[in-house]
């Protein structure tokens, strides 16, 4: 199979970390007989420094005609306290997510025996949860419009807004996945009281009858915020719209303590895009000692999901248990607390 | 001193755990020599069924003209699985918050070293923990219009707005707690996506200036979720708008082990209202097992806040912690897990 890839390093320790991803990908592509072929673009602070944007014309081309793409982090310290800086790398993050339609993040929340001694929840609640989190990422609060401020500067407003298209649509993939898996979704909203998840749970209550063996659960987002750290195995599919999915998704990515680890995947129109969850660490970029697994494990979502080449994906899954068994791990998953070597 | 208070005690289990709070004040008060003046009043289901109103008018004016107003919880089962029924018991809750200008929801997180067994995290990670969450609860997506559907009903909208004298208020406020406590501010918005998170952070680097000896700390709501179960004693006092602090102070919550120990304060510019931050438990009601606890001490905060009795509350704390050494609770906080008679 020929397989077109964008790279998108990105930040701080992303070009380390998806250089190590790609040398798994070029290696189970050779493995398994598939052609690649991939260009690198930028993103993120490097991109404005080198271009102006953080999200350049020549990257989101690239993306474009790319089957699929791998990236790493974004962010810069120079920018973090700064929210208000006229450009700002996370504009290009949501530049390349709505100008590549990357309307479901998904993040699958696992955990490794040999890592949950690093939870910060108790051992028993969480070994074994195994979930996944679909976050809605082209709508709701993050791209509503209007957005400002009044003339005066004293006032503020944002507008989430959402269509019965993106609802059905991301509901639909959880659906999807959830017959795959362990057959429940659970809907997360706020539907006592704001209008979005009126809708949002209206549109669930329709679909769900088309899907008589899994099982739906509804639940307010105040609840899901307890019941992720109470109750962890309780979930199988939770979906939920942009900005809630934001706050649980990153709440459920530190309950299992592997947070290095955890991969993600956008589903997108256009393409999709693959990066580990956590953030660009700069503190670390160049030392040698960023965890490159979360990438790895998302180049093996890669080839499952943009290409349903699922031995690829598998074999990938493999190589990575069978180097956190041979205890040859970065430091901030090393048993010990110590620096491996 | 004279202290005139409204009690509403809600549904489910509202009037069983308000009814022992009532005694415990009433003790307290004779014990000092306070005179004590109280009158029930109906809010939420049990408002609904008896006047067709959630917080009706009566309710109001006799809250208006309280010092205090002791609370217990709302919410009945027949209104669960429909959040779209005209007339809700949530709806109460909100104009009650609205029409009493309750725009600070206060919730002292504290662990209680007979309950840790009880929390979901390490012990370690939480023993010792004793942050302080406050909530905007009068603005936001709860009260911003416009808010509804398009014609056709197929497209949703809210509307998050907040005004300066909004934000400037409550974060006075949090400067003057952490002022009391340990010396440090969390603002907690993400202002790296919306506006009216720019102008939280905007307006709280003009405040933080003015309190030189308290530290301010600025932090994305994502990274809020995960740093209270990562690293809980980090916070001193957590400041944030209306909907992350929905979620945000649940999640918090539950880290103790103690959801049914702990109480909360809404400041009013009317008066101020003192309940437990648990629901209203429809399945224990009438059972003689709910934790009165919570709502206890709420009313310790409510001598606090309110009167600037400070004794009383502190006495209300000794008494509370001496049941829970002589091992007389409820089965929720029973060690061994068997309701204790
Ligand atoms: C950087 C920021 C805009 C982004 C988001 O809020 O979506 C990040 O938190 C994420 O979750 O990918
Ligand atoms: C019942 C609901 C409207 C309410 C809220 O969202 O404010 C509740 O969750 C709370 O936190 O008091």
């Amino acid at each position: 199979m020929q397989l077109n890839l964008a790279i998108l390093p990105g930040d701080g320790i992303g070009p380390e970390i998806v250089e190590v991803a790609l040398n798994v990908t070029k290696a189970v592509a050779e493995k398994f007989g598939h052609t690649l072929s991939y260009e690198y673009a930028l993103v993120g602070a490097c991109a404005i420094d080198k271009t102006g944007a953080p999200y350049p014309d020549e990257t989101h081309a690239l993306c474009m005609k790319s089957d699929a793409v791998l990236f790493g982090a974004i962010g810069d310290p120079k920018y973090d306290n700064n929210p208000s800086a006229k450009v700002r790398p996370e504009q290009g993050l949501l530049k390349m997510r709505k100008d590549l339609g990357l309307f479901a993040n998904i993040r699958p929340v696992s955990t490794f025996a040999s890592l949950l001694h690093k939870s910060p929840l108790r051992a028993d609640l969480v070994d074994g949860a195994d979930f996944m989190c679909i976050r809605e990422l082209t709508g709701g609060m993050y791209f509503g419009r209007p957005q400002g401020r009044s003339e005066d500067g004293n006032t503020a407003y944002d507008t989430c807004v959402y269509t019965r298209e993106e609802v059905e649509r991301i509901l639909h993939l959880a659906y999807k996945f959830a017959g795959q898996r362990r057959k429940k979704v659970t809907v997360v909203d706020k539907a006592n009281v704001i209008a979005t998840s009126r809708l949002w749970r209206q549109i669930a209550q329709e679909i769900a009858p088309q899907y008589p063996d899994i099982e739906t659960e509804y639940m307010f987002v105040d609840n899901a915020a307890m019941r992720i750290i109470q109750w962890p195995k309780s979930f199988d599919v939770l979906v939920t719209e942009n900005l809630f999915g934001d706050i649980l998704t990153d709440e459920a990515s530190v309950i299992t303590g592997s947070l290095g680890m955890l991969p993600s995947a956008s589903i997108g129109i256009h393409t999709s895009v693959f990066e580990p969850i956590h953030g660009s660490y700069p503190q670390a970029a160049g030392k040698n000692i960023a965890n490159p697994l979360a990438t790895v494990l998302s180049a093996a979502l890669m080839f499952e999901y943009a290409f349903n080449l699922m031995k690829e994906g598998s074999l990938i899954r493999q190589a990575v248990n069978a180097s956190l068994e041979a205890g040859f791990v970065t430091e901030d998953i090393c048993s010990n607390g110590q620096p491996h070597t």
